[in-house]
Formats: C-alpha cells, structure tokens, sequence
C-alpha cells in the first residue's frame, strides 16, 4: 500500500554516449546536444542533455519503481527551469502528494543538479497497480 | 517570421527496434514495452511504446524543425489518451496558438494513431529563436 508522502529517488549520469543515444533513437539530432563548437555560440556554452531525456528517466521511475509495474501514465507536465549539461548526473525525487479516485494517484516529479539546482519540474498523475492505492 | 495557425507534422514508425533502443538509453526496461508474454496479460494485451518515446518525438520537432534551432523549450504538458502499440505509426501535429511577450510562444503538440486516434495531446511553451516570433 501506498501512502500520501511516499517517495522514491533515481540517480542518473548522461553521459556523452547516452546523449547520442538518445539523439539517435528519437531522431533529435540537434547540434545543441551533441556538437560542442555549435554550442559554444549558444547561451548554454556546451551540449545540454535532451530535456525530454530527463522525462524519460520520470517514467522509467514510474513504471518500474514508483508505484512500478502495472501503473498506467495517464499525464505528465514538465517545466524545464534549467539547463542539464551532458556529463552531469540528476537526482529524479518521486513524491506521491494525492490519492484520488478509481486508484487515481498525483505524484510530484523533481529533478535536482548534484549541486541541488532544481532543473526539472512537474506533476505525473497515475492509475496505480491493483492493490497499490 | 512564425505567425498563429502555422503549423509543422512529423510522422515516426515506432519499430520493435526503436522502442527497444529507447529502453536501453533510459534505462525503462518495463516489460509492458518489451515483453509481448508479460503484455498479453495487461489491459493492454500487446507491448505499447514508451509515453515518452511520443515526447520525445514532440521535442525532436520543436527543436530541429518548429521552430528548429535556437528554440528554447521551458513547458511541456503531455496527456496520454490512448496506447500506441509497437510497430504503429503516429503523426505529431504541432500548431503555434500563441505568440507571448518576450519571443515566447505557444504551440499545441498533439500525436494521432494511423487511424486518426488521438493519443497523446499537449502544450510547449517555448522561446522561439531570435527574429522567429
């Protein structure tokens, strides 16, 4: 059973490799991730990991940690407040803030900086797993 | 010069390969996306992409086409309607509804099934590249 307060955290590193990963699997091949010159004329100065990277780590401690299998997304808002450079780690922190109804559940999804800049914030709802809510 | 009502589509084959490939970078193994044997005995009946795969498509065509480079992005709503299964094709609509204070402006991201289903729908809020708004 879960319970309102409940939370789950996920570290994770992107790396260069991973980045082209990404870029390569979605096709997002924008050379602010993956070219460093290009980056340098930008206002970040060097490649910056994929924000809907970072979303992506969400719903992989969604759906297979917090709540974990069997949980159906039903939506995510995300605000990208600051930039994740490639080679920086994120810390996702899950926060299930609401039960609701037909075993509806509201869980704040944060991503924080090691140096605890908060750089992703947003709200997933859920339909927890059977017997979870 | 972007003006409201203009708009930009994107169509992806999500391939076994493909979501396969998504799993590996983000690590989200859940077996829904992966296991037909493990699907066959969801609500789902069959393996269905990565919700966020279609997020990131929707990043891929902000950032590289609409309205392409130097697109800042600072929002994204994503509500997920209806599965896409793996091997099905999806259409992403983007549509500027909005042009805001700031060169910032506001598109509608939405993702339809072959069928004309709407799976996913949403809002960016973005800051278009200089001397796009």
């Amino acid at each position: 059973m879960l319970n309102v307060g409940d939370r789950f955290e996920l570290n994770f590193t992107f790396s260069e490799e991973a980045v082209r990963g990404f870029a390569e699997v979605t096709g997002d091949k924008n050379p602010i991730h993956l070219d460093p010159e290009f980056a340098r004329t930008t206002v970040f100065g060097r490649p910056i990991v994929h924000g809907m990277f970072v979303g992506g780590l969400i719903s992989r401690a969604l759906g297979c940690h917090f709540p974990g299998a069997g949980t159906i997304y039903m939506s995510q808002s995300l605000k990208f407040l600051a930039p994740v450079f490639v080679g920086e780690s994120v810390r996702i922190e899950l926060v299930l803030t609401e039960l609701g109804e037909k075993g509806r559940g509201t869980i704040s999804t944060t991503a924080f900086r090691s140096d605890g800049t908060r750089v992703v914030e947003g709200e997933a709802l859920v339909k927890l797993p059977k017997g979870a809510g």
